[in-house]
Formats: C-alpha cells, sequence, structure tokens
C-alpha cells in the first residue's frame, strides 16, 4: 500500500519537475501529504526515489529542489545536420594506428616509437633548459627560430653534392608537425579537386589529409624498391598532375627505399614534367642497414618540397617538423602556414634544437640503429617461424615496420579481431591505400612496448592465420 | 702594368669558370703563366681576385678548383608559376601586427601583451614541472588532455545558469592555437564559397583564416556596444548563411561588450535561424572593469561554439586553445583538427594546465586587470590631450587595444610612416575591416612595452596628425 503511494505521488512529482526550472523548491513535505492525501513517510520516501533519481536534491532543514541535470532533458542537436549538410570532403574510416590500449596487450599497431627508445634524458634536460630562456615567453617568428631553421637546412644540405646550391636557412619553414605541413602543401601546391600522384601503398594520414582538401589522388603502385618510374611518367601524362607525394626512404608501410638511379629517374621525370615532388623523410632518423638520402639534397630546382619531423624520433609531446621548399612555392606555403596555426611555439622548437644539438643525440641514433635492427630482426625471425604464411615481401632497411601480405583469402577484420582477442593489436593495412586494396595486409610496427613478447604475437598471428 | 695583366688573366678565367663544373680544377700557374704569357706572381694575383670573389678556392700544394655557389647560376623557378597557378583563394596582405621591432621604438602596434604583463614565474615553473612527468614523452590524445578539456568545460560552465546543461569536459577539444580553431571551425562549419556573416571591423587572424578557406564574408557593422541584431537577422535572411563569427566580449579592435539583452537577442536571432555563433572569447583573461560572460555559457543547444586561447594570457610559447562544442558539429570539428595537426602536444597542454591551476594564477588575473587598467588609462589621458583629433569611441571594459577614429582627410599610409619615422609604430585600422573601411582608424596596444612612454608617443602622434 504504502509503496503503490509513494509511487503514484513520485509519478505525479516527476510530471511537475519536467516542467520546472532547475533549482525551483518543491512543497513542503506537509504540503505533499496534504495534497497526495498521505503520509508524510510515504512522501519522503517519494522524495527519496526522486533524489536517487538524480532528479531533485535535498537540503536538510531548507527543503527539496529540482536539479539541473543533463538526463532530464537530452538536447536536440538535429538542427546541426541540416546547417552542417553533407561534409565537402569525405574522410576516410579513423585508423587503428592511433588507438592507445591497455597495458596488458602486446600492441604491434601504433605509429609511434615506445618511450624507451626515445632520448629522454635528452628531452627532459632539453625542456629544463628551455624553461629557464626566453623562448618560454616570446613570439616565435612566423617561419620558425632562426637557428632551428639553420639547423634544419644545414642537415639536408649534407647530402648536396658539390656543384649544386645546398638549401639556406631562409628556404626552411617550421611547423607545429609534419601532419599540418601535409594539409598545408595539399593546399598550396595540389588543391581542391586536383590531381596528385602517391604511392600506392603510403602514409595514412598523407591520405587523410588529402581527403581533407579534397585533392584527387592518383595512385601509384610502389612495392619494395619503390615506384617504377615508367608508371610515375605515364600517370602524370594521363592526369595532367603537377605534384607527387612519396616517401623515398624507408617508406611507411612497406619499408622501401629508392635506389640513386631510380631516385634521379624520378627526378627527371618530375622536372620534365613540371612538378612537384612532395618529399615526407618521415623515417630520417630510423635508418639500420642502410641510411636516408633525400632527394630534396640533390634538387636545387625548387622541385623537391622537403618534409622532416623530430616528432617520432625527439618525443611525440616536441611536435616540431621542418619543411624546405625554394623559389615562390614557399612564399605561398609560408603564408597558408601563417593563417592556420600563425607561429610555432618557440618552446617547443628551442627544446628541438637543444636535443638535436646535443653530442649525446648521435649516440643516442647510433644506439636506436642498433635497438631497431634487433627488434626488426627478432619480429621477423619469430614470424618465419609460427606465421610462415605471413609473407614480407622485403626486410626494411629502415623505419619502424613490418609490411605483410597474408593470404588472399584471409576475412582481414575477422583476423584482427581475432589477434586482438588473443590481447596482440595489429593494424589492418587497408589504411594505407587510397583506393581498394590489391591484397590482404598488415602492418606490425616492432618499436613499440615489449619486444620480448615478439615470439608470443607471431604464435598468436600464426595460429589465428592456420585457424 | 702588372695589374691590368692580372685584371685580363681574371677576367679570362671567370668566363672559364662559368662553363666549368663545380671542384674542376684549373691548370697549375704554370701552365696559365704559359697561356697568358705571364709572370707567375701575375697570375697568382688573378687568382687570389677570383678567390675573393668566392669563385675558386685554392688547395696549397694541390691547386685552385672551381667552388660552388649560389651566386655563380641565379635557380630559375620560373617553372614553379605555371604549377601553382593562381592562389585558390586571395589572401589579404600581411599586417604589422607580427612585426618585430627594434628595442628603442615605441610599439603600441602588437597583439601580444609584452613579457612583464605574463605569468613569467609561472610558466617558468610549470615548464620545468613539466619537464619532469609523462605528458613530455607520451602521444596526448586527440582531442586533448582530459584535465584539460575539464579544466575549459568548467571555466565556462562558471557562467551557465542553473536549469541549462553545463558543457562537459567531453564538448572540448584542445587545439595548438586559436588560429588552428579559426581555420577548421571555417572549414566544418562554413566551407569553401559559402556566406558567413562577420562583425566589421573585427579580428584579422579570423579575415586571414576566412580568405584561406575561401569563405564569402558578410559584414555587419559594429559599434562599441556590438551589432544591431536587425542587421544581424537581415543578414541571415539576404544570404542564407548559416554561421556568424563575432567577438562578444571586448572585441578585437573596438572593445565592444554585448549587453545581456542584446547577447540574448542574438542567441535567440540565430536560434531562430538554425545557424552557428563561433565565438571567439581571445580577451577572457584581460576583463579591466568588466569580466568576459560567455554566451556559450547560456546555450545548451550547440548553437554557439565556443574558442577560448590561453596563449595570450599564459605566455605566446603555450599554444594552447580551447574549443567547446555540441552535438555532431564536435564530431566533424575534431576530424578536421586531427587531418590537419593528430594531437597537441601533451608538454604545451600539461604546463599550461599547471599555470591555470595554480592558486597565483588568480592573483595574476587580478594584479593584471590593474595594470591593464591603468595602462589603458595612461594612454587615452595623453591621447586626449596631446591628439584630440584622434577620436575614442568608447573606453573599453577590457581587452588590450584602443581603437581610434581619425580625420577623413588622413592619409593612413603616411601617417603611419611618419609616426614611423619618429619612432612611434602603430597599427592602422584596415586590416580590421573584411571589406572597404568606412573611416580612417588606427589600433594602439597598450599592453606593449614601455608604457612609460605612452606620453611621448601620444605627442607625436598629435603632431603627426597636426602636421
Amino acid at each position: 500500500m504504502t509503496d503503490s503511494s509513494s509511487d503514484r505521488i513520485a509519478q505525479a512529482l516527476r510530471t511537475w519537475i519536467s516542467t520546472a526550472p532547475a533549482g525551483a523548491q518543491l512543497p513542503s513535505t506537509r504540503a505533499l501529504a496534504a495534497e497526495y492525501e498521505a503520509g508524510p513517510v510515504t512522501v519522503q520516501q517519494a522524495l527519496r526515489a526522486l533524489a536517487v533519481q538524480g532528479l531533485i536534491e535535498t537540503r536538510p532543514g531548507v527543503g527539496a529542489f529540482v536539479r539541473s541535470i543533463r538526463t532530464v532533458r537530452p538536447n536536440d542537436y538535429g538542427w546541426q545536420t541540416a546547417a552542417l549538410g553533407s561534409p565537402e570532403n569525405r574522410m576516410p574510416p579513423p585508423t587503428a594506428v592511433l588507438r592507445t590500449t591497455p597495458n596488458d596487450v602486446i600492441a604491434l599497431h601504433s605509429g609511434y616509437p615506445v618511450r624507451e627508445l626515445l632520448p629522454e634524458r635528452l628531452v627532459r634536460s632539453a625542456m629544463t633548459r628551455t624553461a629557464r630562456g626566453d623562448t618560454v615567453l616570446t613570439q616565435a617568428p612566423a617561419a620558425g627560430l632562426p637557428e632551428l631553421q639553420a639547423w634544419f637546412a644545414a642537415e639536408l644540405g649534407e647530402g648536396t653534392p658539390a656543384g649544386l646550391a645546398a638549401p639556406g636557412a631562409g628556404d626552411v619553414i617550421v611547423l607545429p608537425g609534419s601532419q599540418a605541413g601535409l594539409s598545408t602543401l595539399f593546399r598550396t601546391l595540389v588543391g581542391t579537386g586536383q590531381p596528385m600522384l602517391i604511392e600506392s601503398p603510403t602514409y595514412w594520414g598523407a591520405i587523410l589529409a588529402a581527403a581533407q582538401v579534397g585533392v584527387r589522388l592518383i595512385p601509384v603502385p610502389s612495392g619494395p624498391h619503390g615506384p617504377d618510374p615508367d608508371d610515375i611518367d605515364r600517370a602524370f601524362a594521363q592526369t595532367g598532375a603537377r605534384a607527387f607525394y612519396a616517401q623515398p626512404n624507408f617508406a611507411n608501410p612497406n619499408g622501401a627505399q629508392w635506389s640513386p638511379e631510380r631516385a634521379g629517374a624520378v627526378l627527371d621525370i618530375v622536372r620534365e614534367r613540371g612538378a612537384f615532388l612532395i618529399e615526407d623523410d618521415w623515417a630520417h632518423d630510423f635508418g639500420i642497414t642502410s641510411s636516408s638520402t633525400p632527394l630534396a639534397a640533390r634538387d636545387d630546382t625548387g622541385h623537391v618540397v622537403y618534409l622532416r619531423s623530430l616528432t617520432k624520433s625527439v618525443s611525440p609531446a616536441i611536435r616540431v617538423a621542418g619543411l624546405v621548399a625554394r623559389g615562390p612555392a614557399r612564399d605561398r606555403i609560408l603564408a597558408d602556414t601563417q593563417s592556420q596555426s600563425m607561429y610555432v611555439s618557440g618552446a617547443l622548437q628551442a627544446a628541438a634544437l637543444d636535443v638535436v644539438t646535443q653530442p649525446a643525440w648521435r649516440t643516442h641514433l647510433r644506439s636506436l640503429r642498433q635497438q631497431l635492427g634487433s627488434r626488426r630482426d627478432l619480429l621477423i625471425d619469430a614470424l618465419r617461424e609460427h606465421a610462415p604464411s605471413a609473407h614480407l615481401e622485403s626486410v626494411p632497411a629502415g623505419g619502424l615496420n613490418l609490411w605483410l601480405r597474408l593470404p588472399d583469402d584471409t576475412d582481414l577484420v575477422r583476423f584482427t579481431r581475432e589477434c586482438e582477442a588473443q590481447r596482440v593489436i595489429v593494424a589492418a593495412g587497408d589504411s594505407w591505400f587510397p583506393a581498394e586494396p590489391p591484397g590482404r595486409y598488415v602492418r606490425l610496427n616492432y618499436s613499440g612496448p615489449n619486444p620480448g613478447a615478439f615470439p608470443e604475437a607471431a604464435e598468436i598471428i600464426g595460429r589465428v592465420l592456420a585457424g
């Protein structure tokens, strides 16, 4: 009896509350008891139920009040659907690469090296020194700190042959990460609706940035030695494209490195076609049995626009990249960069420069080279033993990834899900293709946490493939 | 005799060098002496002249070699003109605001507060603490550090009246500065070629970001109390625009603050028109006789998208801004942000959060309020005394700027140039107008260096105006 009475009162009050403003005071227990012809205990039971449901709050000795909470009135954002319309440019679905995962899994999906491969001591002391300096309180120049510009130019200039003009500090624009550089380059050198050649497979972030700008991608197939110059030339001829995005050294995902001859052939084509080569030297610091030899160092005609990030090799928190461009293209890129981000934090620039100019940075890079090599070989050996049907087209001479082709009848969605059920996270290869994938691929990053678990991961991958 | 002989040899060698590859060895001194029928001293004099001019380098005991230098062959970047074509969207000319100037001038042009107005001690200790923490070595989540998201939400929620749902941490996206936010918002909520209402005058960086995206700007005149709601409604009706960019608190440049009634009227219009209000709360921390009261706090229907930067009040090196958006708009904004910048440095986010959660931050803001007030009044008094023809439409209740109307016959280019010749840098007002300026304006920033020189600056401005 009492229960149903209190239910009845609670129901009536719920209706009252739904139209009352937040903070409104409910009638007193005595008044409610009179109104609903019930005892004070029954009324208080009803109020407690409403309080538990979060509809009211009671302040002892004062009374009960309507609470302002989200659940009372779910907002209707339907009007936004009309205001937003369809997106101008469809974005590809999100990839697994940026996922954060719990500690008890074997994570082979990430895009960033694990902390133990970073120059932790250098980064911490650089940030501490930066905290004491001027850059932490001042605005940096639009194109970057001059000393950091000079460093990027000098690094690239190391590869410039005699007889060619090496890049100067004034050719460099410092960016808040290379992703910002990709967006800017696709916007300024290509443009919405315009065609751009791109390796296939290639970096998913470039595919994403191109989608955002609305660039029309022209895929050029790329194998372990890079794309075929004839394919590139044909694609330029057929589409009238004026730009080609590529990673000539340790390409993500397949680790391809172009030979000097191939690089020369591509440079010749790009020049003949009056086109830009957008060179993404993402793995400059991740050579293993080879070193990155940027094409941009061999070009002083402004055809190669060069992008190098320090985020992956210095620290994911030091979002600093250098862009090298010559001629009027640089002016247009700088104008876009300014309107997009104004300037890059001088503190981050100073910290990055501090790290890479310490003698210990070279030592770190040498040790990193060895560690990446051991990790790579450990994962390759384990896969060869336990997952022989996962085919590695070539052993990458640098970079962070193995690119494996799985049997053609593999259901990739099911494969990644089953691996994950056994606590091994892998990245399905589809995200790295600008169009339909020509096969079933997975990318395994060997710079993640806990390489000791690589054999176990390979066993699980092998079992899932076999099952 | 000897001189002219060596000149003749140098001239001949110069011709030879101009076609020789870099690194090519010159004939020996003996061979040259024979060829030009001159003594070895004359030949060496010619070689020294060429070395001084940077055309050759001599290696003692080895010989002389053609140097590879830029001046030998200026690069021809003409091909880029064809490859780049006309820019898709014309950018406005660069403004004076970002100029760096020598120390011996009176700089009233800048957009950023001078270092002595920043919480220097807090920033340095926050960066030092950050250098010891985890964020300096890890990747931050795409939408930002959860604690910083929660802080931005709570700050905005302080102004939310009872009965409305306050924003949650999940509604916040952390950005690498508010300029990045403007680009993203104009791209996602408006789009290329689409109309957007904008106050006139307004922040030049917003005009720049809109130009980059190719947004069609619909100026709405704004006076000391903000724009007239009837004008806004008419502009929505005539153009079919679905967005309005505004700075309702301490607008840049004219310091306008909307009354609660006007804010309510604009909110009603925006809702009726099914449109977004893009609220740029750039001066949230720069109240003087009033405080910023964001409209976004009074809206839980997703119509107001809110942007607040910490860059100007914490430090120009801490490029961190918070964006608050609700409903599907937030998802589209986040997707664009990711494709543009991936994520914001966790170290900068942690440092920003450290600063604004110290008790001393509140103390700093109180002292800042007083200092800005004194600086503002000092400059106003000096201008009233020395430059009475520079008309201040209203005393701003917050912000960093005075917006002065000069006599209509003022030649603005000449005025700024003559001020500059007398070492006073002012910003011509034209940059703040999305279309033709309706009068001659200058913006004077009273948060720059050396307020003691304000009277002198006012005297010079008065003299230039009178002369």
